[in-house]
């Protein structure tokens, strides 16, 4: 067979042609109304995919860029803050922190699990100086999801803010910002925003611009207050030349996402993540989180007893061109991720889960093949009969 | 007449067909050989670009980005630099060392100047204990080009490090990084390397590294030592995910200047200003600098008394479509830009010259059609014959 790739990991993820192609267009000025127009059509279609009314800030870099601006931005040396860490993005919030001498409270909570908003409750009232909590929306290193609605509800009445990584989670699962009273929510183009890695976004909420206006710590290129204003001015611009081709395709990107609708992308994702799940159940293998609710983003499966979730990994991309993401750090070689947040429908899934059968069944784990595939298509036929 | 556009600033540029398709490939993964392989590719064809041996480091983000970097990688909260600025960029340096507590020596000169390296040496001399020297290679903003050649001798054996901005100047004059002293040299993708912006880079030399192991401003998205260590590793990649799109043109990108060879690029961009010289002053205009040595990224072009540079941009934008660059603060209004920094050869320069002709004409200074046009190609048949 001649090689074919299909990308599953859990970002970057493949992008719609419409996106891949408005890239190749010939680079526009960033100070003219054309290049105004678009900035701003991709602004404001960023603020209704994340259900925000707050300034939503945009920067030619990756999503730890905008999570580096959150902590360099709202707070200074020796604040205390909060950082529910449960994974590998929960980690960096707090070794940002640290870089930026921060006083932080740590809560670990297994890897397996979410955070408990209880738990948070609980160390805000201990420590009242905390002023900001951090917190991972979808925990990319895990598949598991936490309950930003009801951490939000804890932390609202609190003087500390509440940020939000939803580098993936935005655009697959249900998001309200404005709604859950997050702060600062972070995200980056490379996952459901459907677009090219290189643009990250931070959405700032009234409450947080009071805390940047005090912070004290260095920020220059990732300055929210810069970046704010040269976006409220008469020609809405960025302060720093603006990654002009990367624009272009998140403009396209989030018209396609407001096209299918948001609630519409939540519910894409939630029934491929049940289908995937049902899928690797039937096959045999079983689920890494014990947290299920939410966790619609990537699915996380344990690599069974004798076999590698590395040599899967490799089995499947050198093999069949599939390619999935291995576990990192602590996981690693324990699990294997596939991804399928992003511009993926349920036949992106079946190509995947048939080649994590033949994979498995290669690599001399004992399974019925077709098995897999068969569970995903019932469940898939079960939930969008009963939605349509 | 139809609508037809012509970049001309000096950043972003127009770009080669070669470069703008790579960018509309599928989205591949990082941590596969395949992405490995294209980012060796781009970052040691860079090296070659630089003239440099030294470590380069790679970021998603615009060359400010690695500006910052610079700063807060290299120095510490108090540490007395010197920031030689003679236009908008020179500035920016002085301004993201006050955002990191730097005590800044500032050495202004004239906007139509260049540095003088004879100033740089006595103001050494007398603050011995200087840890930084900053200077910008090429001053996109006034079109002067500084001799960084000049200034490398005099940093070079003093303790302090020579960090040089060459964002407009890498790939369009001569940059010789590592013969010159340049400890850390920065630049971006969207000017002479032809490559839409959302790259910077950072040429770090062994005394630089020095002074990065013991400075203690805060860096993380940015941070020097964990983007060499990814590097070094046996999977070379990036700390965070890469602008994969952008990493592929800018392979294709460096492969063809290249290919070119960097002295026929450098040369080719001297005919340029020259050719783009000589046109203005056929048509009676002055040059803004006046240190026209090694000026040959962006010509600089004083507005005629009774008619504005900004009118001068906006008449050749809606008029012609040819899209050209006004002047920054204290020279708003005062100045006009035409860029040739990047994917330019002679003809670009005859479209857009016979539009400022036009438009000159149009705006009621008087010229006689054609004589710019005519002067550069006089110029142009001197150059390329005795050079052929």
């Amino acid at each position: 067979m001649i090689r074919k790739e299909y990308l599953m990991t859990p970002g970057p993820t493949p992008i719609p042609h419409q996106v891949s192609l408005v890239q190749a267009e010939p680079i526009i000025h960033h100070r003219t109304p054309a290049y105004t127009e678009l900035f701003v059509r991709m602004v404001e279609g960023l603020k209704k995919v994340l259900f925000t009314g707050n300034d939503v800030l945009t920067f030619a870099a990756s999503g730890t860029g905008a999570m580096e601006g959150a902590v360099s931005n709202c707070f200074s040396p020796g604040d205390r803050v909060l950082v529910a860490a449960g994974g590998k993005f929960g980690q960096r919030f707090a070794e940002i922190a640290k870089v930026y001498s921060l006083e932080v409270e740590s809560y670990e909570y297994p890897w397996d699990e979410a955070a408990d908003p209880a738990i948070i409750a609980r160390l805000l009232e201990e420590k009242p100086d905390i002023k900001g909590v951090f917190v991972t929306h979808s925990e990319t290193s895990t598949g598991v999801v936490n309950d930003i609605r009801a951490i939000g509800k804890v932390v609202k009445d609190t003087p500390a803010i509440l940020v939000v990584d939803s580098i993936s989670g935005a655009g697959a699962l249900e998001l309200r910002t404005d709604a859950w009273n997050i702060d600062v929510l972070v995200t980056g183009s490379q996952k459901a925003l459907m677009t090219p890695p290189g643009l990250a976004a931070a959405a700032v909420s009234p409450k947080a611009w009071e805390m940047v206006e005090k912070a004290e710590s260095p920020a220059y290129y990732f300055c929210f207050l810069k970046t704010r204003k040269k976006y409220d001015s008469d020609n809405p611009e960025s302060p720093y030349t603006p990654a002009v081709s990367l624009v272009k395709a998140m403009s396209t990107a989030t018209d396609l996402l407001l096209e299918e609708g948001m609630e519409a992308a939540w519910e894409r994702h939630r029934i491929l993540a049940m289908c995937t799940r049902a899928a690797v159940e039937a096959m045999g293998l079983e689920l890494f989180p014990k947290t299920l609710d939410r966790a619609y983003a990537v699915t996380a499966v344990k690599a069974p007893e004798g076999i590698g979730g590395g040599d899967i990994v490799k089995h499947m991309n050198r093999v069949h061109g599939v390619i999935i993401a291995g576990g990192q750090d602590r996981l690693k070689g324990r699990i294997f991720r596939i991804g399928h947040v992003g511009y993926y429908n349920f036949f992106d899934m079946v190509l995947a889960l048939s080649a994590l059968e033949m994979t498995l069944s290669e690599l001399g784990f004992p399974l019925e093949l077709g098995a897999g595939i068969a569970a995903a298509e019932r469940v898939y036929l079960e939930m969008t009969s009963s939605s349509g």
